[in-house]
């Protein structure tokens, strides 16, 4: 059973995959003309980073959350543009942080440049993100820019909690759901919901965009985690087991542990450093016996419905609600 | 001959003192206030680097520029807040890229915690500045977060030419200007106006500060380029031509390259790597011979006439404008 196979319909993602594609037309050329007003130093470094490509799913959300308020894609561009520039810069930040030397099978930036021209690529690529949305300040494009002001904290926030827990011996569930909804569910609910701020939508439809953002990070996190273990190497670009070497506090180490297991105690003697291959296999071993595995892709489901049901209990434009929930199912059910 | 003696009167310096100390006393509090929302393991990591101190010249500025329009230190406080924390975030990360290990006599954020923490620390403040200013979006304050996020890009693109510069044996004199503008003018010019921005002030008044500022910046920077060759180590706090050891490309080394001396190439046989002990010797032996030295003080003493110039020529409160000149002659004749 494959992740894929589990959660989503072949004709579903068929259709995501063409949602992708238009906002990719759409975006990525916006994306590369709005780059060039990046320093000279600057350009080749962000190039490099977007070259190797990437779903844009929180850009096609932003303009999917503009269509749910009867906008058009051009009102909700700027907030496509603005979300990817931040998602990309944590990205990029990231993988200096982690040590991370690929990424969708191409060197990282710090890996390739050098961690000071990594460094300031993503603090450019942040600060680009607040010029965009502030060079023609209507009243909703700076409360857009205050969302993402905020999304951006929470998301550090959330950075913050994962370093941290790597000198912790566990995480509660509570708290690596909080870690998990600020790592992923605060840009995820800004970008869902940005286009329907920058249209001018009423409360209603902006917080139910946003709820629904908010239970999709969850639901993207936990197909994260489970990718991080039990991911195809060919596919992800990962090793196998990837998390569970650099003994990362995903959630179904967490889950895990809230069943009274744990799960690097008792796999492995040391208590730091990378696990052994023969260490991985135990722990992939003891996830699946002690039921973890099948519970975070439950937990992924129940965000999914949780998903789903704050866009039923909102009005908005069918065809932007039915898009949305195709784009909440490819997430969950994607193999990379 | 110290730059102290040579460039400001002991009243003066004693002045601006005062007017440091009563900056300090409303800006560290706010500064303190404002830090409990970042996240609780972001808190500890930035207390640490605001421990060490610092002389807030960018937070009085600001607030100078209010009085400068009229408003009180209360209309500026939110712009010196949002300086502080910017500038503050660019110290942090410009210890990473540079590999400094101690600022100020202190550990630096990333060798006591780590580059992660200090990274996301530096992320932190970033997005803290534009939360501060966005929160209450009146048209002042849009109009500051949309001139600040300038102010940062600008100020990234000189950070980015800077590391670019390592890997160039040399700059022109005019390439280093343009790095130290964007280093060090585009956020002092950001500090110097946005009290004024925030009081409402006439595009006359603004744009005066902001020249204000942008001179300071080419003045500071050459102070402390000054500082880096020939600084007192036992107050800098860093070791005797520490920029000449690291092959910076200055301003000292770009006036000397502009008279036709190459000084790395004229010091040291090698190509890459931390200049020894006699080759710094020699280099600053070099550096005061061919009239560098001299030429990098006076054009201090140039940037700093015409920042004063800028403020004589637009309308602005005296008393504002009198302090405004009393600190830019203080930065100028600091010795740390």
């Amino acid at each position: 059973m494959t992740l894929a196979n589990s959660l989503s319909e072949p004709e579903n993602e068929l259709t995501a995959l063409e949602i992708l594609s238009r906002t990719k037309a759409l975006v990525v050329p916006a994306l590369e003309a709005a780059s060039q007003r990046l320093g000279l130093e600057v350009q080749p470094v962000v190039s490099h980073h977007f070259a190797a490509g990437g779903k844009y799913v929180r850009a096609c959300l932003a303009l999917l959350s503009a269509n749910a308020a009867d906008a058009d894609d051009q009102v909700g561009l700027v907030g496509a543009l603005a979300i990817e520039f931040v998602h990309n810069f944590s990205l990029i930040h990231d993988d200096i942080i982690d040590g991370d030397t690929t990424r969708r099978h191409e060197p990282t930036v710090w890996a390739k440049y050098g961690v000071g021209p990594a460094l300031i690529a993503g603090d450019a690529l942040s600060a680009l993100a607040f010029q965009l949305l502030l060079e023609e300040p209507t009243a909703e494009r700076v409360w857009a820019a205050r969302r993402l002001a905020d999304a951006v904290q929470a998301m550090i926030v959330g950075q913050a909690q994962d370093i941290a827990s790597e000198h912790q011996p566990s995480l509660s569930l509570e708290e690596c759901l909080r870690m998990e909804a600020g790592k992923t569910g605060a840009l995820l609910a800004c970008a869902a919901s940005i286009g329907a701020v920058l249209a001018g939508a009423n409360d209603a439809v902006v917080n139910a965009l946003s709820e629904y953002g908010d239970h999709l990070g969850l639901a993207f996190q936990a197909t994260d985690d489970m990718l991080g273990v039990w991911g195809e190497p060919s596919v992800t670009g990962k090793p196998v087991g990837n998390d569970l070497r650099l003994r990362k506090k995903t959630l179904p180490i967490s889950i895990a542990n809230a069943k009274g297991f744990d799960v690097f105690a008792e796999t492995t003697s040391s208590v730091e450093g990378d696990l052994s291959e023969a260490e991985v296999a135990a722990a992939i071993v003891l996830l699946e016996e002690c039921g973890a595995q099948y519970e975070t892709l439950e937990l992924a489901e129940k965000e999914l419905g949780a998903a789903l049901m704050a866009l039923e209990n909102a009005p908005m434009a069918n065809t932007a609600r039915t898009e949305l929930a195709v784009i909440a199912r490819y997430v969950i059910g994607r193999d990379k």
